[in-house]
């Protein structure tokens, strides 16, 4: 299985630890320590032996951070961790945060003397995010010392860094050869009079390299940090044992596979102006070529858009992929719906789902399944666990969101379903939730707006009966990489403008809190749109292709447009689809698409 | 009549005038003079004193500014009038320029030489203006001199300024008392530690007085300066003619009304922290309060948002001032209805209408009527002259956007009939635009949003079939006071989160040049909204009460929601509108707002 169902975080190990931190606090005269969820590639996963915010805390949740000081231990955490910290840190010592309503900055101000001395890994901590917080406390006096991680000091049994093997991403399906990316980006170099760039995003490197690695649960990426020169050549820091002689071959001599820790020498002898993005790149980056008196230019990784705009080939793989996925949905909600609700848990659809993606290939899944039931689908990002772990019901939703990698492309759906009857109330939400879902999916929209323009088209239906969801629309997808992606997002707070190429998830929701939740998603890919005025526009072609379950909608609410669009899109969803998939399948596939 | 239609500009003065300008620069050794549309005030319209643009160019559109050097002479005018200036200016001397694409910024750094000098009016430019010239240009050098306005020592027979009557704004409409408002201001000038605030923007001095003046066309405004302090004292710098002696008694000694030649000895004798706008204040307040050392706070004119959130009597007879403009709007349609298009044309149809409204007791329109056919309606801001008057025709749009200034609020309405039978094309756009119109009329939305992030929803169903138009979706509206009120606006620009008691127009459009123009507009005052789940949410209520033409409708299009609402804002028409009508027109009303 790639996915587990344990609940691992373990209470009674944070007295001890904390106790165990502290000492070594009190032996640098430090009075706070920070210890972030982050690795030093900011990535939404990070491996064991990165995993140090859970080895100190028992929070195993996919952001947060740590502030530790001599007599309290705070640790924030945002909307949709506040239950499960409670459950998964000792109380007795650790006292919850709300972020982002609380920040550290101010957290620290209130927790420390003024002069106060906070120590930080800099490894661990991004320059933007180092110098706000010097920014913010510089009245109070209070200093931040970049110091040895002290997590690491008093952590016997730590893990040994993954070692993932690497395997070459094909040229057909990235669209473009590692040589070619590695021009366009040094041609930008140059264009901005740099040198070089530094890279630190773990799938930047695996873009421009044409690399996927092992290093990871779910994220195809090789830990490591990168340079590329603006003549094009790259320096790779990351252990040299996880490429083997052919990829090495292949990536050429005009990329040096080094140690990792030789970054360190290198970075003291890049000559400037070096480019460096401070919102991801670490304050060690920054502050070793500062001493160096090297001159730095702060930017955003340059290979951030290139990546975001994907290709025609990178298109083309991301749709073959959901194509091949939209057969295991469907195979997955023919068999739902001949044994819903029997006596199947949350655990047992998870499994067999990912037993269907392992069939169609994938490499692994995209991230870990959402699937709940009842009030379980309320909660937006559930994991079911062998505790949680609910059995389906008749009148009740199941919501299940999931995603595979594989080889050509990185799939994310989200269907929820009614077993048996649900209530007209449920089925009020459900509808207004597809409204606004296919009202983004048929949007055209003038060039230049950003996803917080068009956010609202997502939510105006669910809005006008004074409904939300408090979540973003959608995210940025990867190819055949992550699948949260920047720089683009559908939000609120999303000011980067779509651009043709970028893939972009929506899915909209609404979770009625210990009763249920909706949501639905298609994966978008931005296109160039007609216009008969001659305006320059945009819009969307949808990637994936699994029905929408009828019986949950109120018909009578949709618009002659939205009905044309569903109705389209099922037809649609049987002509890729039926092909492919067994003949009970397509039995059920021709009434689940049939019109409305 | 309130409105004419004559084309007063009159091209062959041009020359010899600019002639007498450069005459006065070269002995005062300047570069560039500026000659701004704008007065002190900064308002839309310019009383005949200050129409200095149009004196010295011709032009007499509503926005614009000339720079005039040695041997050039720009026009800066926006999309607007890019058609309107060549037909006002002679060409042989002045040359128009396209605002905002070229700036003026821009244009005098390639006009002018390293070093050179640009005279202005410090009364005309505001202080934020003159601000951004001086650091755009200070790396040529260029200099930016205040002087006495030379287009007024040039022209020997400019009018007298407006000595408008002033008549008092009934308390019982206001829904408070001047000593009430000033009292609030006073308390927040207190709570932010300034001693006095300078108010240079008219309208704020109207509500916070409630006073309402003749000085200009449809603005029901006096044109003066004034300064309130923290203890709530006025000084208002306005001819004294203006206000008879109930009106003074009325407004008591807490207000001293002051010869206009006074406000700069005021100004060098206040004391600090003095509250400015350096968006609206003119550059000269500024700088006679630098001089004397005075500290300057630069913030918003404290009387701007308590004017816009209208309390419940200004939001009263803002409904009370629409239901008499629906009794107008309702027999002026069904006086259309019968008599077009009959030898009509755009001029009879604006002068029937601003009958009707004469008849209902406006004191004045609330700004020049747009009244077009056919391809004029193209022209979203078209002012029909006995030169363009177009009869209306059988198969055309007919497209009138007008408002009035009732003694208890400003009205604006926009509605677009067909004469006969027009084309599916157009009806096409017309249900597009009103399912634009209808979609923000009806929706919540979640507090602290702007205008620019409900703008999309009047936009949607035009974007979606790759249309859309180029203005903003609304503007804030006075009561009982300017047509065009800041701050907050329905727009891609305004970042100005609306709140309860704001009313702003909801008018989408569609323009197909050469050919026809659709615009549907009512106006909204924002309030507070049902959620079933609590959430903190917005809503509007429609002001305007006028049939929509159900004959311009493809009803097949309109989604339930639209349907429902647009039959229930019918019917509230009908049974709001009826009671006040003759028989014919109430026989009309019914059938114009049948259900659909």
């Amino acid at each position: 299985m790639f996915q587990n169902f344990e609940t691992t975080s373990d209470v009674s190990q944070g007295g001890p630890r904390l106790e165990a931190l502290r000492k070594a606090m009190a032996a640098e005269g430090l009075d706070a320590f920070m210890v972030p969820r982050a690795d030093a590639h900011q990535g939404e996963y990070v491996a064991d032996a990165d995993a140090r915010l859970r080895w100190l805390t028992g929070f195993s949740g996919s952001a947060g951070q740590a502030i530790v000081t001599a007599d309290r231990a705070a640790v924030f955490v945002d909307g949709r961790y506040r239950v499960q910290v409670r459950e998964q840190v000792d109380l007795a010592h650790f006292s919850p945060v709300n972020f982002p309503e609380t920040r550290p900055a101010t957290w620290l101000r209130e927790a420390l003397p003024d002069g106060g001395c906070v120590g930080f890994d800099p490894w661990l901590h991004t320059h933007r995010e180092i110098s706000e917080l010097r920014e913010k406390l510089e009245a109070e006096n209070i200093a931040f010392v970049p110091v040895d991680n002290f997590v690491d000091r008093i952590w016997p049994d730590r893990p040994a860094p993954p070692a993932g093997q690497v395997r070459i991403h094909d040229e057909a399906i990235a669209g473009a050869t590692s040589a070619e990316k590695r021009d366009r980006i040094a041609e930008s170099l140059r264009q901005n009079g740099q040198s070089v760039a530094v890279l630190t995003l773990a799938d930047s490197i695996a873009w421009l390299l044409n690399i996927r690695g092992a290093d990871l649960p779910h994220n195809p990426v090789v830990l490591g940090f990168a340079t590329i020169g603006s003549d094009g050549a790259v320096q790779l820091f990351a252990d040299p044992k996880k490429f083997d002689s052919s990829i090495r071959q292949k990536l050429g001599n005009e990329v040096a596979i080094i140690q990792p820790d030789g970054f360190v020498a290198a970075l003291a002898s890049l000559s400037g102006p070096v480019r460096l993005d401070p919102g991801s790149a670490p304050e060690a980056v920054f502050s070793i070529l500062k001493e160096q008196g090297t001159e730095v230019i702060l930017a955003d990784d340059p290979v951030i858009l290139p990546k975001a705009r994907k290709n025609p080939a990178e298109i083309q793989g991301m749709r073959d992929a959901h194509l091949a996925d939209g057969a295991v949905m469907a195979r997955f909600l023919c068999w739902l719906d001949a044994n819903a609700p029997g006596d199947l848990t949350e655990i047992e659809v998870v499994t067999r789902l990912e037993e269907m993606r392992r069939q169609a290939g994938v490499l692994d899944i995209s991230f870990e399944t959402i699937c709940g039931v009842g009030e379980h689908a309320a909660l937006p990002h559930y994991r079911v666990s062998t505790e949680s772990n609910a059995q389906l019901e008749d009148g009740k939703v199941l919501l299940v969101d999931s995603g595979g990698q594989y080889p050509n492309g990185t799939t994310d759906i989200t269907r929820t379903v009614g077993i048996g009857d649900v209530g007209d109330d449920v089925r009020l939400a459900f509808t207004l939730v597809l409204q606004g879902m296919i009202n983004l999916s048929r949007l055209r929209f003038p060039k230049g707006l950003s996803g917080r323009d068009i956010d609202p088209i997502a939510r105006a239906a669910l809005w006008s009966v004074g409904m939300d969801f408090d979540h973003g629309t959608g995210h940025g997808v990867g190819a055949a990489l992550c699948v949260h992606e920047g720089p683009a997002r559908i939000s609120r707070v999303s000011e980067i403008p779509l651009e043709t190429g970028m893939i972009l998830s929506n899915e909209p929701g609404y979770y009625r809190e210990g009763a249920f939740g909706i949501r639905t998603e298609n994966l978008l890919a931005v296109i160039p749109a007609d216009s008969p005025d001659g305006r320059d526009m945009l819009g969307f072609e949808t990637l994936n292709f699994t029905p929408v379950d009828r019986k949950m909608i109120l018909d009578g609410m949709l618009s002659p447009a939205e009905r044309d669009w569903l109705n389209a899109y099922h037809a649609q969803v049987l002509a890729k689809i039926g092909p492919l998939v067994d003949e009970d399948t397509r039995t059920w596939l021709e009434k689940a698409t049939a019109p409305l």
